[in-house]
């Protein structure tokens, strides 16, 4: 631990305390969020996982899970109580829970845990936000106008959505994709130079200041079949990619590319660069999913708060069944742990 | 061996004899078809690879390796040929060869050679043919107006290249790109109905065919995020995959989906399907090279012949320096090997 009781009590604003909790969102109590939360705390030893709090409606957990939950209403509680029971800090509105059922109730609750570990986290309290899986028909439902709980975040931060990036990861790869949750077909009009620069410079950043990786290889993935064959089979390479990777590179960045998509995810490939900046969602998710289904991480660059998610849905399908596998959520919450700390120390160091 | 001398001279129409040698055309002699040939051949007994005959220029196979080679001009000689050396039926118009820096004569050689395979396969000569890796650019610099070899092929046995599918397998995957060398912005206008019926009437016979699935699963990968969320995200899936898929199952083919593309290629969603059918080339490409990076097998579907290549390029910048891998080639020679001989007893049985 790199910090001291004085430091706590006089650190700098804008410095999380090294020793405060992570704050774990639930996500929809009648997903699998509970469960796999649960289930990270029982492996608290063997994973050598930091104190945190599970935030949402504790009969989410009770009604899944038969360990020891200690309520909490103060943060500070946390780390003593963390040893012997999974603290909760809990909204009891989720009404009537039946796992496998989502109902808008429990959307209420999702959201309100969410907007509550933002807010510890902004506050110092906690020193990192870990979401659970939410379900986006359910928030919907009752009137969530934002693509994810991505964007939520960072409007409650004071980020503008385009700028802040979501990065996956897994133990051999990190995938940005440029564009998100929108038809396939529109990529073509999203996907400019200014885009590409903001995501670049939002990655870049992201990866020195949470990662420590000072001078980070962003590889381009083409867009089109091996990368357009120097405009025979496609131009977003030409017109978009290339432009925005000269330009990268006379800001200092090592953007590299774009490179056929097919052979950069295999594993002699991926160890020549640090992230692969993706043009759509499944040229990136593809990769991650098929080689990490179990264990990927979301994390969220360009936020003055670290926040992770494990990388995958609700499951409603298997939830309260004992069958979900909390491998996501521990390493998503060892990797806002080591964020977190990392910050921190650079903070100290600077 | 299931023929006797008999059937071998009096064998019905159609059939090729099961003892007949395959048919290995070299691809470009500058690039590394010549060494993974000669390599595969090198490892004949440790992979108990059947007889085989390189098609192509002899010196190119001499310019970098120093094993023994025969040189055939009957095929009939290659079966007894082939434990001692490796057979070649050599075509001398390369030229000069220099490993790594292709020129069009070398190009005229590796049309020629594949001509001449496709020749030998539709003679019954050779039972199966496995073409090395060609470069595009040479190609189309001597006028070549095919895509590529799959094409070509195709239309040497009489059939239009809409009816031939790309198919490419690893040992726990097989993909098919509906859409192959094209823009990406194109695939919206390319990926019709009709185009989807093609294709997957195809493929479930060719997997039948070849490989003996009798009634095979085709899972249908969504060209949008998530395949569309019910149209929220992309309409595709409706508009095209939905309606085509139903076309399908009502004709007996077991078509599934469209499921999200992320989530598909991972282990044990793997095992739910026999071939995943996807929308472009790098929905195909990314899963099949990320997990089999070198041992990745093309097989085309659709043809009277069984043909076969390594799922690879040329790889001009490592040709002569003996670091080329023929794992994809002794793949591809065994599964041409393996679908001859199953569609020879299934005409036998028939």
């Amino acid at each position: 631990m790199r910090s001291s009781n004085i430091d706590e009590q006089f650190r700098r604003p804008g410095t999380a305390r090294v020793t405060a909790p992570l704050a774990v969102s639930m996500g929809d109590p009648a997903g699998i969020g509970p469960e796999i939360i649960a289930k990270a705390w029982a492996r608290r030893h063997a994973e050598a996982l930091p104190p945190f709090v599970a935030i949402g409606d504790i009969g989410a957990i009770a009604r899944v899970w038969d360990g020891p939950v200690a309520r909490i209403t103060d943060l500070a509680d946390v780390a003593r109580a963390f040893d012997g029971a999974l603290p909760v800090l809990t909204i009891d509105d989720a009404g009537e829970i039946v796992p496998g059922t989502p109902d808008v109730e429990g959307a209420r609750c999702a959201i309100r845990a969410l907007e509550l570990g933002a807010g510890l986290v902004q506050s110092g309290a906690a020193r990192a936000l870990v979401t659970g899986p939410v379900s986006k028909a359910q928030l919907y439902a009752i009137g969530f106008t934002y693509p994810g709980q991505t964007e939520f975040v960072a409007e409650r931060c004071g980020i503008s959505r385009d700028n802040a990036v979501m990065m996956l990861a897994g133990p051999g790869l990190r995938v940005v994709p440029m564009t998100t949750h929108v038809p396939l077909a529109d990529v073509f009009d999203l996907l400019t130079i200014e885009l590409v620069l903001a995501k670049a410079r939002v990655t870049a950043r992201g990866l020195d200041r949470n990662f420590g990786i000072a001078a980070p290889r962003l590889a381009f993935a083409g867009l089109n079949p091996h990368a357009g064959e120097s405009g025979a089979i496609g131009r977003e390479e030409i017109d978009v990619l290339i432009p925005a990777i000269d330009q990268l590179r006379a800001e200092g960045i090592d953007a590299r590319g774009p490179f056929a998509a097919d052979t950069m995810f295999h594993a002699s490939a991926r160890a020549d660069y640090d992230v692969a900046m993706c043009g759509y969602h499944d040229q990136a998710l593809i990769p991650i999913k098929t080689l990490y289904f179990d264990e990927g991480v979301n994390i969220t660059l360009g936020l003055p708060i670290v926040r992770t998610s494990p990388d995958h849905g609700t499951a409603f399908g298997i939830a309260g069944q004992d069958r979900a596998h909390p491998g996501a959520t521990i390493a998503a919450i060892r990797m806002a742990a080591a964020a977190a700390d990392h910050r921190a120390a650079s903070a100290e160091a600077g």
